[in-house]
């Protein structure tokens, strides 16, 4: 049996592999296999023109992951797409889908459609980033019609201090600020360099409410375009629904 | 706890992370994080002048993985460094550990070392590749001391079939080959984008003789530079020898 019989996941990261391919193989199932590239440009500082080139590099990369055979591609750089604006990501999504004709899933976009998905219409958002980077999530997030009710970060100004905190460090920032705001009808872990995966059912379970994390919305988002009925258990409620609403699209039955 | 509590070990792998990135993490042990980079040399058309850009491209992506605090550096591209003749292969990892001041690991300098270590003096070759680059690979072993009774390829003209083969092609290749020369005292297995970590221990059983993977010894060679003593079991003698020998360089107590 090959590796990625079932399907090959593109995936276009920002900067460095290391937190998010390690998660995103945590959830991926038998038969689905990551396969990552990664483009270089310095992201948390990004201006305007460094931001259209990003863009340039992000299409480029969509590409060469197209010449790879792979059924659907992955691009995180959430704050490079935003950095264009809240319509920045809907743009590169689609600009992305007319140069390789694959099913395309970003980062925002994911988390967007994860959250309607659970039924939230107001949330707490979390992240390990600086206030400014937190409050163009809660813009992104207000502009896509949810209610904010707090953004809270851990002010790194490092992202490689992002990939090297415990995953507690996820779980007890989401669940403070879920409890100072116990009306939130979901929970947002933004960034899949820091580690998150391994709290969300106990952030759920604890909280009662639904979490929908990055990382996690980003292989929601790709196995559901594949039509792929289920995803590693124990992760979710976000992932479970794969296993109750799973329909292939038409053309690929899997 | 984080992930690469242990130690995390940057990759730079030439066009795409895949196979290579799968097999490695299936042979880490517990703590010890795959951290990968990719640069996008076409590697397998490479003239002078395209190597030579290719170098510095690796420099820069060993630069950058050094900024992301790996603490080993396990650089892929064997046939990029081989396109500067045999000493390319030196050349580059003198170059990566001069600018980034850590531990370095080629692939073809790794296959060297664990050839040594398990005292095979003659072997045969297999690989996905084109005559012409099994010379390559035939001239390089020659020039480091090994008897080469004979290389064989699967002939495959595009990489991205190199990583939709079953482990299956490299098995049946190299016992074929093996069985041809029972003479030889080892087998290489070149290459880290087919698959081949789930064989070897199989084709060690069925052969008796020591088998050297690329993506095996890559890994093996950034454990040995760490000094952590051991991998996941069942993945062959060079990965096994690594608990037995294991000696933490000094500075380094894990």
């Amino acid at each position: 049996m090959r590796y990625g019989w079932r399907a090959r996941i593109g995936h276009i990261a920002p900067a460095i592999l290391d937190t998010s391919a390690e998660e995103f193989r945590k959830l991926l199932p038998d038969g689905v296999l990551h396969v990552g590239l990664t483009i270089s440009e310095p992201i948390q500082t990004l201006g305007a023109e460094q931001a259209a080139a990003a863009f340039e590099r992000m299409v480029e990369a969509g590409k060469r992951l197209a010449r790879e055979q792979v059924d659907a591609i992955v691009c995180g750089g959430a704050p490079v797409a935003l950095s264009r604006g809240p319509n920045g990501d809907a743009e590169l999504a689609d600009l992305l889908r007319r140069e390789t004709g694959l099913p395309v899933v970003t980062a925002n976009g994911a988390v967007v459609d994860a959250l309607q998905l659970l039924g939230a219409r107001s949330l707490v958002a979390v992240s390990p980033f600086l206030e400014s980077r937190n409050q163009e999530i809660g813009k992104f997030l207000a502009a896509s019609g949810f209610r904010v009710l707090a953004t809270r970060g851990l002010g790194l100004v490092n992202n490689i201090d992002f990939a090297t905190q415990s995953a507690e460090a996820a779980y007890d920032l989401a669940r403070q600020t879920a409890a100072a705001h116990p009306e939130a009808e979901a929970i947002y872990i933004a960034c899949p360099r820091w580690p998150v995966v391994d709290i969300i059912a106990a952030l759920e379970a604890d909280t009662g409410k639904p979490v929908v994390a990055a990382a996690a919305a980003m292989v929601w988002g790709a196995l559901r375009a594949l039509g792929i009925g289920k995803s590693r258990p124990g992760y979710g409620r976000l992932l479970e629904s794969l296993r109750s609403s799973a329909a292939p699209p038409a053309g690929r039955g899997l």
